[in-house]
């Protein structure tokens, strides 16, 4: 809901709007069909990212495109070992766990590892005392991805299950590297309506009331 | 610059072209006026958060609204110490960096210090190799901010520059939060044309063809 307020600064009515929509649109995606997405499409989400703010002006954003289809089913048996895991780990939510669609790595158009860069303990500015500002940056970044991707029509899905030394591995990744995000990329035949753990009664979206404080940390 | 590719799914170029718009033209913003922010206003920003990805759907954002004059000329003392702190640690850039704007505190509108709740712990889903990804989600949601404040031409600056442990004091923090921005908003005469950092010849851009690779680490 687009506020009314106006300034010499402030967007048009319409221009909020579609900012606004796009954000409550945008999903985290599991289920792709196979189409492919074409590259100029893929190149406009890509360099959205790199629209993103970042501390000290680090740019602290990699992206590996995936483009062996052996790499891809590498990536996978990665995650999916990660996914037993993360199921033992759960315990009494572990058979509900396992019925969920966590990722389309095999499935997606196009799969992109984003990473944080070597050399970061170089940049001091703003990371003194949190130094996990880069990794604040790269988020960022993928969220710009992703509400690009939404408005082109095509989904995003960010995969965090799977142990980043395997990763670094198998992609010959520096040792002071990070990969953070397995990003799925490609076409839907629907987004979800709401986000998919809620619409697969997951677990439940709490009210934003609840997670805002006055003065110090208190009762909402 | 809004691809020409068309499903069903995706938006139309005028919607598109607004959401690049604010994108592109979003600042981290240091220099603010210090005309108010209405009520409505400041709670479209803040809600825009809300609509944040998060892993597992954690939601783990915690705002503290700051509306003691007090409390904010002591976030101000936490953020100056560390200001000479950092300047110390850039050795031969510590002049170049005690001249730089780093904070808006005490002049903008509203003030926010966003953290990572309690009990984080409990959270397995995506975070059991990669617990940072609280942090990414939170992330997300104040790049959501960010955009949502440009739109309503309202400018935000995240101050990374502080002692965790200080400012968690003196919000009563509980020992497993964190907080990890201050988050000031306001209005501004101008929105810097490039990032402040570039307009002041502090450091340059570098362009995205140096941060893509494919199938592994490699030159770009």
């Amino acid at each position: 809901m687009p506020s009314k307020h106006t300034s010499k600064h402030s967007y048009t009515e319409s221009e909020k709007k579609s900012i606004y929509k796009v954000m409550s649109e945008r999903r985290d995606v599991r289920h792709f069909n196979q189409k492919p997405i074409d590259y100029e499409t893929f190149m406009t989400i890509l360099s959205s990212a790199h629209l993103a703010p970042s501390v000290g002006l680090m740019q602290p954003w990699r992206f590996i495109h995936i483009t062996s289809r052996s790499l891809r089913e590498n990536i996978h048996d990665i995650v999916d070992k990660e996914r037993l895991l993360t199921a033992q780990a759960l315990g009494e939510k572990k058979e509900e766990f396992l019925r969920l669609k966590v990722e389309g790595i095999l499935q997606c158009a196009e799969v992109i590892v984003a990473a944080l860069p070597d050399k970061r303990d170089e940049h001091i500015f703003g990371r003194r005392t949190l130094p996990e500002m880069d990794l604040a940056s790269l988020s960022c970044a993928i969220q710009n991805m992703w509400l690009a991707a939404r408005a082109e029509g095509i989904g995003m899905g960010w995969v965090s299950l799977f142990e980043p030394d395997a990763l670094k591995k198998l992609l010959n990744m520096p040792a002071d590297s990070h990969p953070i995000a397995i990003l799925c990329l490609g076409q839907v035949d629907e987004f979800y309506k709401k986000p998919m753990l809620v619409e697969e009664e997951w677990t439940k979206e709490r009210p934003l009331e609840e997670m805002c404080f006055t003065n110090g940390w208190n009762k909402p």
